[in-house]
Parts: structure tokens; sequence; C-alpha cells
């Protein structure tokens, strides 16, 4: 009986097995922190700009060909409120961190305001768990690819809760394995002989935990990373389980510290050490992306692997960090980081998905942050799941099959009702938007004022058409209120008075 | 075709999973650190002894009810070589770590001795990579039951390799989970509210890392551990994969600090503070016990579950750290960790292993540290792996099945030319030992002096009887030359004349 039984499985295994595969690719996250939209050599716009020119990632351009570039692809203004859309599926105005969570648990990160109190929002980030004050609480995507059967491994930066509370923990979102990730939004150094920041007199919170086995190496922690990565994905790779590996590099986000493998280039073009600094870490986000790529195909996964690139907020555009003025480093996107202007959420995204993507292809529909959530349920076969929450990303698996586009009248919105930076910024601070087609309706609520651009041909936002173009304005700001409203969104409101800012559809439009 | 196959698969996996379960056991380990063989309500004695009354330990009670209590086993004196010798099935002398690795890499932690040189043993520790310099190459454990289709989880105290060397990561040593272990040997805080020592401007290297979650909160060390294990394994046990848990808690190393959970019971015992806390770190441990044993109950787990108790050495039975007169810790044991005296080494051992295991079964045959190594192997169903090493250990699952002992004139030999402590104590420092039976010859490197004990009569090794029984005094120091010999030990040599002490049996028995 035994004998008898073993050979149904060997003659019937292979063909779960495939069947398995089939319905359930490896999915890879390659998550970076804080790239721009143009940190890449690879164009995401309609033409080679400067700043392609002063990167080199040479993997990109090798993902891109090999699957879908998505020009319109956004997120946040911030890290958080991205990541935690993403595991989530909820818009940042819904699940109500609208800021970067704090190491430290119940403490806001907002700057001190003259003007506006500080909103009332989730604090301590996303929780698994119910009842954990000033947390969101959801289902979260691991946790349903891990119950889908997927081995589940996080590498790196996570960021969804503060310490102390259950969100600071992968292994509650339902990663079955985690490196390096915890409560902490940016490394203390990149340093393998700095022990990324582990030094007695010299730690902080930021110190990168989980990887002892390089201190005192020149291991440069983009390296570390990647090499922890492949690492975790090798034993369900050999034994044909699904794996999804969510690898979030800390880079490129500041310390800027260069990367010796690739910094001396960038100074021999005449890079000031800053950015020649930023142009390594870069490269060497790319080369991990490389050597992923490598992995997959050495190892026969590439064909049932699929690959989403990404980031989670516009690159940094503060000079305090970054060399030139603020707010030219994503030109020709108008601010950068913690702003609702392109400069601040439009990201670059792939997706590689053999069989499934055509290679080389582009998609030029907007898509945002929450839509990672459906998307990649739906790659992993995932229907129906019960949620916690009603999420609000759609899946793009139709655009990545070149299907009608289903959401051509959506709106995408930004929200962000908080004090990011001491100092304003443009589109930095206590701002909220909306996108539909080609139109962007911005809303300042210090000025209370509504602003509106045509993407189509005003990339930079420059020509605000508010007044111009009066009915699109109010269309976009009925629709910014009503789904402010919808999600009970928070409002800045005035210290002097206590009052909130008018929703946006209260603003007459001249 | 595709409903026919799904329909297979319903009817035949349960049969495949049985057949699994049945042929591979998920197994436990269950490590202490410093705990003596009398830190216990179990008696591991032929009676209840008055520091068996000391601690309280139902837990441990109750797994030695379900399993098998060894009374004769051993560790080496001290933490890393026992910890290398179950990774590698090698005997300390063979593997040549011989003294506790340092955190940092290349340094030894021998005190400086005016008579002998320091010998040139693995000061970095096992490495699972050829090469590297003054460590042990060797193929881990944790490596041949993950390529056996275990789901394997490191959870707590690893010291295996110093930091900067890949013996450091346990997902370098076969572990494809692992949460708080790495180069370091014991916690720099036992306390959440201290974030478990990483604090800036107190961080040491002891900080334990992969806790963000509990930081300034009230979970002990050791429950943080026990949570994050039943987390670990929850996946496996649904899947039905086998899974082998090491669960290795940095408890009850020093820093001696109380569990809040336990302590007070002891201090109103009347225990002075110190050895009230020891207790109450005791207790935390057992409870820890005793919620794994719950989790797999209550999951349907525990029929097909091992549990292997173990610890790393003897009781430390210093004063610095300890109540009490110095070597008073484990009494009738002589000393306590560091020496080669049965408080330095004999340790409670516990297996249980239902269908297999005899509930409230009794061995008292002698086993040892590397024995773990083939034993957990042919648990697992793993024959004839294929090793870089030779071992040494020898199953002792005979033993648990009640098989005619096939070991019977064993020798086991422990052997310390190092120096441990600042101060010699009783078998502390530059000492060797063998057993056979009842028979155990301890040899002083200082002295170059034999000693023989009697340890069915004689347990506390008070009566030398090296002159007395010199055919036996004889025996064994021939045996120990032998062994020391064919693994090459290192042997102590002098300051002053650059040779080495004489082999034990070159003594002249008077």
């Amino acid at each position: 009986m035994k004998l008898k039984i073993s050979m149904y499985f060997i003659l019937i295994l292979p063909f779960f097995q495939s069947l398995a595969q089939e319905k359930q690719p490896n999915i890879i996250v390659f998550m970076v922190d804080d790239m721009g939209w143009l940190d890449t050599s690879l164009p995401f716009g309609d033409r080679v700009m400067a700043l392609n020119r002063k990167y080199c990632t040479p993997n990109m351009e090798r993902l891109a060909k090999e699957g879908m570039k998505f020009t319109d692809a956004y997120a946040t203004p911030v890290c958080t409120p991205s990541r935690i859309s993403m595991l989530t599926g909820l818009n940042a105005a819904h699940h109500r961190v609208t800021n970067w969570t704090s190491i430290i648990k119940d403490t806001p990160t907002d700057q001190p305001d003259s003007i506006f109190n500080r909103v009332d929002w989730n604090i301590n980030g996303f929780s698994p768990v119910a009842d954990i004050p000033h947390t969101v609480y959801a289902t979260p995507l691991p946790q349903l690819l891990k119950d889908a059967g997927y081995f589940t491994v996080h590498v790196g930066k996570a960021h969804w809760g503060s310490q102390g509370t259950p969100g600071a923990n992968p292994l509650n979102v339902g990663f079955m394995v985690n490196v390096a990730g915890n409560a902490i939004g940016h490394p203390q150094s990149y340093l393998g002989k700095e022990n990324y920041g582990n030094v007695p007199g010299k730690f902080t919170y930021n110190a990168v935990q989980g990887l002892a086995e390089y201190y005192g190496t020149d291991t440069f922690l983009t390296e570390a990373l990647t090499q922890e990565a492949l690492k975790s994905i090798d034993q369900p790779a050999k034994a044909h389980q699904p794996f999804y590996l969510y690898l979030s590099h800390y880079a490129v986000h500041d310390p800027i510290q260069g990367d010796e493998r690739f910094v001396q280039k960038y100074l021999d073009r005449g890079l000031e050490p800053r950015e020649a600094k930023y142009a390594s870490l870069i490269e060497g986000m790319d080369k991990s992306l490389g050597d992923v790529m490598d992995y997959l195909e050495e190892n026969n996964l590439a064909e049932n692997t699929v690959i989403l690139f990404m980031s989670d907020n516009g690159g940094l555009s503060l000079d305090y960090a970054r060399g030139g003025k603020s707010h030219t480093q994503n030109l020709p996107l108008k601010a950068g980081k913690g702003s609702v202007y392109e400069g601040g959420v439009r990201e670059p995204m792939i997706v590689k998905w053999p069989h499934v993507v055509k290679e080389g292809s582009i998609s030029n529909q907007p898509v945002i942050i929450e839509d990672f959530f459906p998307s990649i349920l739906e790659m992993a076969g995932v229907n129906n799941p019960q949620l916690i929450q009603e999420i609000d990303g759609k899946s793009f698996v139709p655009l990545l099959k070149e299907e009608k586009y289903l959401y051509k009248d959506r709106f995408l919105v930004w929200h962000n009702p908080n004090k990011w930076t001491h100092e304003d910024g443009p589109g930095i601070n206590f701002f909220s938007a909306i996108r539909q087609g080609k139109w962007k309706l911005v809303y300042d609520y210090r000025k209370e004022k509504l602003e509106l651009y045509n993407l189509e041909n005003d990339l930079g936002e420059h020509i605000d058409l508010a007044s111009k173009e009066k009915k699109v304005t109010k269309k976009l700001a009925g629709a910014l209120g009503e789904q402010l409203r919808k999600w009970e969104a928070l409002m800045p409101t005035y210290k002097n008075t206590g009052k909130a800012v008018v929703w946006p559809d209260e603003i007459r439009v001249n």
C-alpha cells in the first residue's frame, strides 16, 4: 500500500506542481525608497530627459524590455502612507496614516504650525490587530498570500508601524521570514564597515538589525539585503512552492552615502559629491535588481515569476541632503518628496510577467499605489478574499493584459493634511489633489485655493487653468470633496477658530 | 482534466500527508542557556535534592511525565562549544571551538595566563563556508533538515560565529527563519521596557535584535521569543509541513534580571534578591516550555512532535552574578559553568516523542551534546547524509526506544585547554576529562595531575581514587590520550619552554 501510494505520488505530483505553478506565479515586489520618476536612465516620459542621462540603471532598462513600463504610476508624497496603501489596498485619506510614522510609539511626526492644528491621523501606523490606538486595522496583503500557499519573505524596510505595536513586526502582517524590517524608515548607515549603525556610542534607532554577518565588511546595505533576499527564496524555489518576496530597499533614502562600487564614475563625470553619492545609491539598487533577475534566470524561475518595480514617493528635493537648488531634482516634474505635485508622487513602475505582459510594452494609464493590493491578489489567484477593509485600489492586471481599461474615468486622490517639513514648499504641507485623465486639481489648504493643470501638455504643472477651465475645476473639486467626505478624511482645522478648512467643492471658482 | 486531477489531489493528499507526518515528526529543540542540572523542581538525581525545592518548573515536570528524563546527559563547560557540537555532531576537542566566541571577529576570549600560552582555537566559531580563518567548517544540522523538507526556524540565541563571518547568520546554517539570533552570547537586557538593550546611549552589541514590536512594553525577553517561535511555526503547521524549531532561550544567562511575573514569589520565600531573580528567569523559561506544549496540544500537533529539552552548560557558580558562596549553586554537583566537574557539564535533558518514547521513563545512560546531531537526523529520517565532517556523536534514539544500548563502553570526553575565567576555580581553566560508565577521570593541566572519581557513589567528586584504582586510571588516561591525539586536540603549551603539557597517558600513576 505504501509503495503504491508513493508511486501515485511520483506520477501525479508533477501535474499538480505545474498546475499550481501556472496558477500561482512567484511574485517579487522590488520596492525602492524615495526614488524619483527621473532617477533612472530608463525614460518614463515621452523622451529621454536630462536627468535620465545622469543616472545608470541598465537593469531597469532590461526589466522594461522584458515587461511593461507605466508612465503614469503614482504613490503618495511620503513613505508610510504609500507602504500602508500597498499593504491594505486603501487610499491614504482612507487609512488615515497620512504622514510617516515615528519609530517611537504615540509620537506625531508633524512639524508645529502656527495656523493649523495637527490632525488626528493614525500616528502608530498599521495594525493587524484590532484596538491598537492610532492605527488602521485591516487585512494585510502578505497574510492573504501566505494563506493562499505562498512562502512570504520580507527583506529590508517595513515602516508600517511604530515600535511597541504589532505593526512593527513583519511576521505579524503575514510574512514568514523577516530580515532587517521593523519600525524604522531609513538606515542609520549603509556601510558594513559601520555595522549599519550598530556601534556602541553611535547607535540610534535607525541602526539596521539582522545583518551581523556583514559587520565590519565592505558590504553595502543594498548588497547585503539582496544576498539575504536570494538566500530566503532559495528553499521555496527548490521546493516548487510559490513565493512572495517583498524586497524593500532602504536605498535611496538619505543618509546619502556613497556606494563605493559606483561612486567614482559619477565624480569623474563631474557630479557634485552629494549627487555622485546619490547616483551611486541608485546604481547599487539597480545592481540588486540585476542580481535578482540573474538569480531567477539561473534557477529557471524567471518564466514563472512576476517582478513589480516601484518606489514609495518622489525623489527628495530638499537641499539639506541633495545637491543643487531645492526642488530642481525631479525636473521637469515639479517639486519632490512630500509634495502632491508630480515630482512628489509620480513613480518609476515596471511590471514583468512572462507570457502575460508583452515585452517592451508601455501603459500610460494612471495607476496608484493601493492598486498593488488587488493586482497582486489577482496575480496570485486569490479571489474574493475575506477582508476587514473595503479597498480602494483597482487591479491593474487588465492593463497588463492590454485589455480594455475599465477605470477610464477613475479619480486618483492624494490627501496630505499634515505638515511634513518645517518650511512649506511647492505642494508640500496641507495639500490635497485629484487626477482624472489628463486633468489634475490641486487644493492648497493654506490658501483655500484650487489649481488646475493639464498634464498632457503641462507635465511641470506651471499653468494654472482653474479659472479658465471652470467646468473641469468644479467637476474635479466636486469629485474630490465627495471622495474625502465618503472616507471621512481628516481635514486641517484652524487654531484660532477650531473650524475645519472648507471642502474643495465649497470654494468658489472664479 | 483539471477537475479530475483536483479530485485525485483531494482524495490522495491526506494519505501522503499522514505518511509524511509518520516519517517526519516535527522537532523542537528547547535550548536553555547556562541552566544547571539542579535548577529545576524536576529531580534529575536519584532523589529530590535541596536545590530542586528552590525552583518551580511545573512544565519540565509535565514534559518528563510525557517523555524520557536523562539523568546523565552532558554538554561542554561553556556555551559556544556545546552549541557547535550540536550543530555539527563534533566533540569540542575535535571542532576546536573550545571556548566561547567573541562578538568581535578575530578576538580570543581567553584570559591572560602567566604559565600557559593561548592555544590556537577556532576563535571565530563555526562556518558553513570553507576557508574562513579560525573557524570550523562542517555541514550544519539545520541545513540537512531543510534539505529533507523541514521548515527550519531559529529563535533566540545562536552564538555560533563572530560578527562579520557567515556563521553569525542563522540563515547561513540552514534556517529559513531567524528571529533574534546572531553573534551574541547573552542579552544586554531581558526587559521590553529597556528595548532589550536597543537604547541610544546605552546600546552594546549584546542588544537583542528583531523584537521592535515589544519595545517599551512589559514583555520579558523569554516571553517575546516564545511568541515569535509560535508565530513562526504556525504556517508550516497549518500546511502540514514538518518543522524544526530551535527555540534557544537567552535565559537563564546573566544579566540576572528579575522576571516580574514570578520574582515576588521567590522573594517571599526568603531568597536573596539575586537568587530570586535567577529563580524567576528559570520559571519564565519553564512557562515558555508550557506555552509551547499548550500550543502543540491546541493545534493537534503534540502527537507528531518531538521535544528535546537541553541546556548548554552547567549553572553559573561565580558570585559576581549569583548569590551565595561561589561554586555552591549546583550542589551536590561540584563547581559550575566553566568546569569539567559535574556542576559544569551535567545537564537537565528530557525527550518527549509520542508513540516512541515511553511516558515517564528514565535513562541513566550517559549521553553528550554532540549526540543530538545524529539523533535528530535519525528522528527526521535522514539516513547517510553527505557530510563534510566525520561526526563524533552517537544517536540516542536506541535509548529512547529502550533498545539495548550499543555504546556501553563508550568514552565521553571534555577538553578545555583555555583560560575561561580570570581566577582558576575547581575544574575551571586548563582541564580535560573523560567518563566511561561510573568512572570519571579529570586531567588538571596546571598540575599535570590525574584525578579519578566513582560517580556511582561519589556524585560530588570528592574522593580522588586515582592512586587507589590505578588500573582504571591508566585505562581512562590511555583512552583520553588516544582520543585527543586522534583529534589532534589543542594542548596548552608552557610560556617558558614552548613545550606542550604531557598527554594524560604519559603521567605516571602512583
